[in-house]
C-alpha cells in the first residue's frame, strides 16, 4: 500500500523553483488562464506550455514540456482529463511532481476510473507524485505560490497554519476563514482524488516543516487509514493536529461522487484520529477557532489541565461553563490563597471559586486575571467581557496582562462597534492573545487547547506502557472453528471460560449434565452456524432432566444436516454485566479492537468504543472510561465495581492477537460476563481469512 | 403560582410614556448616570429623581417620586439594594412597573433573600411588576428606549427580533450579535432574578406584539416551567420561538449564585420546550443564525419539509449534508423532471440528485437554483458558493433569483475580501435573503427553519388528536400501596399484567404454584420495600418445588418485621423488550410522563424520553421514535415489531392519570415487557403525596 519508497520527498512539489503550466491560456474562461494569472507573483520561474501561442499573459510560452528543456519541479496540468496521460507520457524532462486540476477520473467511475488507473501506473513507473486529479490546487504564500484557478487568493498571508484537505474547496474555506481570523498559511493543499498523494503524506511533510505550527485536516473518505494514524501520531508530539471529518450521516454516495473515495466508518475514523492524538472537531468554525488558540500557545502534556474562567458577566460564564463541562474540561476550585487575593480585588458577593465573576469590570480586572493565572492549578485562563467602552479597555488590558504572566489567556467578547472590535482582534493577534467573538466559541477553543494537552499525555503514557504486561505468544490458528475451539484458543491466552464438556452424542450430554454444577447451558456446536441463538441453538438455565431433553430435541431439530455437529454443555456463569469484546482487521485501518455493552437491547444503542490495535494497558483503560455506560463498571446502584483489570488484560491480549496474526479477520467475544470476580467469556467466535491451517479438532 | 391576575399588562412597562430614574446621578461612575445618559434619546418623558441635585444631565430633577406628581409608567430604581423597598414603599404615585438594577437579593441568599421576599410582597400588594432585581435592564429601540447602564446600545436598530433572557448580559450578547447579523430588535429584556416577572410573561407579551416576528429566549433556571410551556405553545402558531437553555453540565451552584434560581433537569426543560414547539439550540451563534433565517421566512407547518442543496463546491456540500443528516432534515431526491432540466443546465458528471453540485458556477447558476426551488418536494433551498469574483456575482444573482421564486433560498459563502462580503451580507439582508459565513452555519440555520415547520405540524396534529382515544376514568387512589394494589389500579385502567395470586402464607403460595403455568416468579409483597430486587425479594424462573422452597426461605429471611407482608406468585411473561413507563409530578413543570429502555445495564445509559402530561397519541408516538434505541421497537435483527399501539395507549393513559390526580406523585412501571403480542406490566409502584384515602386492602 504505502508507495512512499518509490517517490522522492514532497519539498520539490510544494516548494518548487520551477513551474510549468500545461494548458496555459490567454482565454479568461479557461482554468489555464486563471492559474497562470495566480502564478504571476511566484518567486521562482514559470513556464507556460501552449502549442499554439508563443506568449501567454505576457510570458514566453513553450510548445511542449520537452521544449522547456529543463528539470521542472512542479508541472501543472490544466488540460482536459483525456489528455493528461498522453501529455505526461510524452514528457521526457525531469519532473518533481504534478498538479492535475481536471475532474473526470475516479469520481465519475467508468472511463474516468480507467483513466486514473493508467495515470497512476505511469506515475508509479516514473516516480511522479500527483496532487489530484480533480482538485483546486494548493497555495504556499511564503513563496507567493498560488497554484489554483480560484481568484484572489494572493491576499493570503504567510503564516504557521498548514491545511490538508481532501476537498479543494474546503482547503479554500479553511484558508479564507483563517485569514479572517488573522492567521497565516504555511501550505494549503486540496488533495482531490488522492491518486498517489494522500492526507498522511502531507501531514508527514508538514510535521517536518519548520514554518508550520498547527496542522488542519479535512477528511471525507480515508483509504490509507493506518498510514494516516501513524502520520498523525508522529506529528502530534511536535505540533497539534486538528481534524474535521465528515460522514456522520449517510453521505457515502455523494462522497464517492466527490473524490472517488469510499467513506468508511465515521466512528472508527474519529476513534483512530483521537487515539493518534488529534483534536477532532465538528465544524469549520471550530477548526479555525482551535487553530486560533493553538497557533499562539500550547500547553505541556497534561492528563488533566486546569482552566480558570473569569467573566465580567455571569450569563456568559454559564454558557462557557456548560460547554467546558460538555467537553470534560477541568475547572478546578482555586487555591485558598488565590481566593483570598481575589476577595481583596473584588466587591463582596461575587462568585470567585472558579468561575470568577467580577461583576461590572473595575480597575482591578487585570489584577484578577493575573491572580487566577498565578494559581498553581491553572494552566490557562478564559476571559469573557462585553465590549463596554466605559468599563473596560480590552486592548490595553491584554497588552498589560501579557507582560505580567506567561499563562495563556484566551479572550472572548461581543460588542456593537464593529470597527473597534475588529481593531481589538487585530491587536490581540499581534500580541499572541487568542480572541473569540462569542462565548461558546471561546469555550470550545479552550477545550481544544486542553484536549491537545490531554491527548499528548495519553500518547506519552501509552508509549511508556506499551510493552509492559503482555507476553507475546505464538499461536497456531486452526479456523474457522466452532465455539469450543475458539474458547480453547482463548483459554490458552489466559481468558477464563465456564467449565464445560464437548459431547458428540446425546448420551454424553446426559453424563456431562450429571457431573456439572446446575443449572447448565446446552448449545449446538457447529462451525457453520454463526448465530446460534437465532436458530434456537442455545438453551440456558437447564436444571432438570426434563428441561435437558427438551433442549436436546430442539437442537436436533435445527436445519437439515447434522454432520460434524456436536453439543456443548456448560455451567452457567455468575451474574454480572455482559460486554462485547471484539477485534477486526479493518480494510482501511488494519487491526482494531472493540469494547461494547452487550445484550440484544443494548446493541441497538451502539455503546461501543474502538481503538486501533495493538493497545497499551492505558489505552485499554481509556476504552472502559469512554463507554457511555462507564458508570456501570464502577459499581452501579450499590453493586461491587467490576474487575477492570481482567477486562483491560483481555483487551490488550485481543489487540495483540489480531495485530500479530493477520490471518484472523474477526474475533467476537459476545458476551463476556464481568463482575467483581473477573471476566468470563460466555461465547466466542473467531473467523480467519485466506489460507488457514486445517482444523485439528474436526 | 401564576400571579398574572394581580397585574395589569406589560405594555406600560415595556412601552412607557413616562419614566422616572431614582438614583439618577451626575457622577459617571454610578449606574444612575449611565442609565440616564442612555435614556436621553427616549421619545417620551424622563424624570430624574435625586434628593440632592436639582438638575441631572441637564434635566430638571425631583426630590422624590411623589414630587413628580404624575403617573409614571416605568420607575427605574438605580439605587443600592438596601434602599429599594423603602423607596417603593414611600411612593404614592401610580406606577406602571419597575426596573430594579441592583444585585444583593436572592442570588446572594441570607439578607438578600429576605430583601427580595419583602420587595415581592410589597409589589404584590401594589400590583407592581418588576424587571429584576439584579439585571442590566431592557431595550426597546423603536422608542429609542435603552433602559440599561451598558453604554453604546443606542446604535441598535429597531426590528423584529424579541429577546428574553434571564441574564442581562446574554440579552446584550443576543442583541449585539443580532445587530452584527443585520437584524433589528423589537424588545430585549434581561430578567435577572425573575421576582415577579419571568420568561413566560415576556414570551406571552411578545407573542401579542406586532413588531416581533421571532422570539429568542435564554434560560438558566426555570421556576415557572408549566407557565413557560404554555406561553411558548401559545406563541409558536404565530411566531417561532428559539431557545438556548444551559445546564447540561453541573453548574447548579453557579446558576443559583447568578440569579438566585435553582437549575432543574436540563433534559426535562429541553423536552418541554420542544414539545411546546420551540427550536432548542446549543449556542449563541446558532440562536442568531436561526433568527437570521426565521425573521425572513417561515415554512408552512410540515411534518417532513424537503430541502434542496445546491453547491458550487462539493466539499462544502459534504459538510452541509452531514449537518442536515445529524438534524434529521429531509433532502429528498429531486423529481425526474427537475433532474432532466438540471441536465440541460449543467455539464455532465456533476451530482444532481440532491445535493446538486454544479461544479465551478457558470451563467446557469441562477437557473439551477430556480429549477431546484421549483421542484414540488422542495420547501427551501440552501446554496453554498465560495466568493469567486470571476465565477459568480452573488448579490446580483440573488436579486434576480428572488424575483423568480417565492421558495426561501438560504445563502452560504466564505471569501477573502471582507469588504465585499460584508456588502453582500448587507444587501442580502435588504432583499430578505438569509446568509451565513460558514457551511455548517448555513446547514444549522436551515435545520432550524425545517424544525420550526415540523414542530408546528406536531402541535397541530396533537391538538386535533388530543381528545381522541382516552376515556377519562374516575379513580380512587388508595396509596401508597404494594405492587399488587398498584397492578390492580393499572388493570382497571386497561393495562395488562401477568396472571398472579396474592398469598398471605406459604401454603397458599404452594397451592398457587400448582395452579399457575410454570415457570413462575415469587415476590415479596410489602409496601415498605420499594427496591425488592435489592433485598433479594424477587425470584424468577421457578419451575420446581425445590426452587420454590428456596425462594420462600429467602423471602422470609428479609429484614426484621414480617407484619403485613405477603407473597405475590406470578406467571413469567413471554420474552420481549423491557421498557420503563413512568409519570411524575415535577415541582417545576408539573405532571410529566417518561419512557425509557429498561434493565439495570441500560439504565446507566439513560435512554429516556420525557414529555409534559397529558400527551396525545401522536406525542406518545413521538416518544417511541425519540428513544435512541427506537430501532429496537421496529423489529431488531429479524424479530417482529413490537405492538406500538399498546405502548402508546399506556403512555396516554399514564399521562392522564398523573395529570388528573394531583395526589399521585410518582408512577413507576418497571419493567413493562413489550413484544409483538402487546405490553404487560411486570412490576409497578405508585406513590402518593399529601393526604390520601386509607388503603382498603391492608
Amino acid at each position: 500500500m504505502n508507495e512512499s519508497g518509490v517517490f522522492s520527498g514532497l519539498g520539490r512539489l510544494f516548494d518548487p523553483q520551477t513551474i510549468a503550466v500545461v494548458g496555459a491560456s490567454n482565454d479568461p474562461k479557461k482554468p489555464g488562464y486563471s492559474i497562470l494569472r495566480s502564478l504571476l507573483r511566484f518567486s521562482g520561474d514559470v513556464f507556460p506550455v501552449n502549442a499554439n501561442n508563443p506568449e501567454i499573459c505576457g510570458i514566453d510560452a513553450y510548445v511542449s514540456l520537452n521544449a522547456i528543456g529543463k528539470r521542472i519541479d512542479l508541472v501543472i496540468l490544466a488540460i482536459p482529463s483525456r489528455s493528461v496521460v498522453q501529455t505526461l507520457y510524452e514528457a521526457e524532462i525531469d519532473i518533481g511532481g504534478c498538479l492535475v486540476i481536471a475532474s473526470g477520473f475516479n469520481e465519475t467511475g467508468g472511463e474516468g476510473g480507467r483513466r486514473q488507473v493508467e495515470l497512476k501506473e505511469l506515475c508509479r513507473q516514473r516516480g511522479i507524485r500527483v496532487i489530484g486529479p480533480n482538485t483546486a490546487g494548493f497555495m504556499n504564500p511564503s513563496r507567493n505560490l498560488f497554484a489554483t484557478f480560484v481568484a484572489g487568493t494572493e491576499v493570503l498571508k504567510a503564516g504557521n497554519v498548514g491545511v490538508v484537505s481532501q476537498s479543494g474547496a474546503i482547503s479554500m474555506v479553511f484558508s479564507f476563514l483563517a485569514h479572517q481570523s488573522h492567521l497565516g498559511i504555511s501550505l494549503a493543499v486540496g488533495l482531490g482524488n488522492m491518486m498517489n498523494l494522500a492526507h498522511d503524506d502531507v501531514v508527514s511533510y508538514l510535521a517536518e516543516d519548520d514554518q508550520t505550527d498547527v496542522i488542519l485536516l479535512y477528511a471525507e473518505g480515508i483509504t490509507r487509514g493506518r498510514e494516516l494514524f501513524n502520520a498523525v501520531r508522529n506529528a502530534v508530539p511536535r505540533k497539534p493536529v486538528v481534524v474535521l471529518p465528515v460522514g456522520k450521516s449517510d453521505i457515502a454516495e455523494f462522497a464517492s461522487a466527490h473524490t472517488g473515495n469510499l467513506i468508511g466508518s465515521y466512528a472508527l475514523m474519529k476513534s483512530a484520529l483521537e487515539q493518534a492524538g488529534a483534536i477532532v472537531v465538528d465544524s469549520v468554525t471550530e477548526a479555525i477557532d482551535a487553530a486560533t488558540v493553538l497557533t499562539k500557545c500550547r500547553l505541556a502534556a497534561n492528563s488533566k489541565p486546569g482552566l480558570g474562567v473569569v467573566t465580567a458577566q455571569a450569563g456568559a460564564g454559564m454558557i462557557i461553563m456548560d460547554k467546558l463541562g460538555e467537553n470534560n474540561v477541568d475547572v478546578p476550585t482555586l487555591c485558598p490563597e488565590t481566593i483570598d487575593s481575589l476577595k481583596q480585588l473584588l466587591p463582596p458577593l461575587t462568585y470567585i471559586d472558579n468561575p470568577v465573576d467580577t461583576g461590572r469590570p473595575s480597575g482591578t480586572f487585570g489584577d484578577v486575571l493575573c491572580s487566577v493565572a498565578g494559581d498553581e492549578q491553572i494552566d490557562a485562563v478564559l476571559v469573557f467581557a462585553l465590549e463596554e467602552p466605559d468599563a473596560i479597555a480590552p486592548i490595553e488590558l491584554m497588552a498589560e496582562v501579557k507582560t505580567r504572566t506567561d499563562v495563556p489567556i484566551l479572550f472572548g467578547t461581543v460588542g456593537l462597534d464593529s470597527t473597534s472590535i475588529e481593531q481589538a482582534f487585530c491587536r490581540w493577534s499581534d500580541y499572541g492573545v487568542p480572541a473569540f467573538a462569542a462565548p461558546e466559541r471561546l469555550a470550545t477553543a479552550a477545550a481544544a487547547l486542553a484536549c491537545d494537552a490531554m491527548r499528548r499525555a495519553a500518547l506519552e503514557s501509552s508509549a511508556t506502557d506499551a510493552n509492559s504486561g503482555f507476553a507475546r505468544r505464538s499461536l497456531e490458528i486452526d479456523g474457522p472453528g466452532d465455539e469450543a475451539q475458539a474458547k480453547e484458543i482463548l483459554r490458552g491466552l489466559g481468558f477464563s471460560t465456564p467449565r464445560s464438556v464437548v459431547c458428540s452424542n446425546q448420551d454424553n450430554v446426559r453424563r456431562a449434565f450429571e457431573k456439572l454444577s446446575l443449572p447448565v447451558v446446552l448449545k449446538v456446536l457447529d462451525a457453520s452456524i454463526i448465530h446460534k441463538t437465532e436458530v434456537d441453538g442455545v438453551h440456558v438455565d437447564i436444571s432438570t432432566v426434563e428441561q435437558l431433553e427438551v433442549a436436546l430435541a430442539a437442537i436436533d431439530g435445527i436445519g437439515d444436516s447434522r454432520e460434524g455437529r456436536s453439543y456443548l454443555v456448560e455451567e452457567m456463569a455468575n451474574p454480572g454485566i455482559d460486554l462485547i469484546l471484539g477485534a477486526k482487521n479493518d480494510p482501511v485501518f488494519g487491526p482494531t479492537v472493540l469494547l461494547g455493552l452487550g445484550g440484544t437491547a443494548v446493541e441497538a444503542l451502539g455503546d461501543v468504543v474502538l481503538r486501533l490495535a495493538p493497545v497499551s494497558r492505558l489505552e485499554a483503560g481509556s476504552m472502559l472510561s469512554d463507554l457511555r455506560c462507564a458508570e456501570l463498571l464502577d459499581g452501579w446502584r450499590g453493586a461491587d465495581p467490576i474487575d477492570k483489570n481482567a477486562l483491560i488484560e483481555g483487551l490488550v491480549c485481543l489487540s495483540h492477537l489480531i495485530d500479530e496474526h493477520p490471518v484472523i479477520s474477526v474475533i467476537d467475544l459476545n458476551p463476556v460476563r464481568v463482575n467483581a470476580g473477573g471476566a468470563i467469556v460466555l461465547d466466542a467466535y473467531i473467523e480467519c481469512a485466506g489460507p488457514v491451517l486445517p482444523a485439528s479438532g474436526s
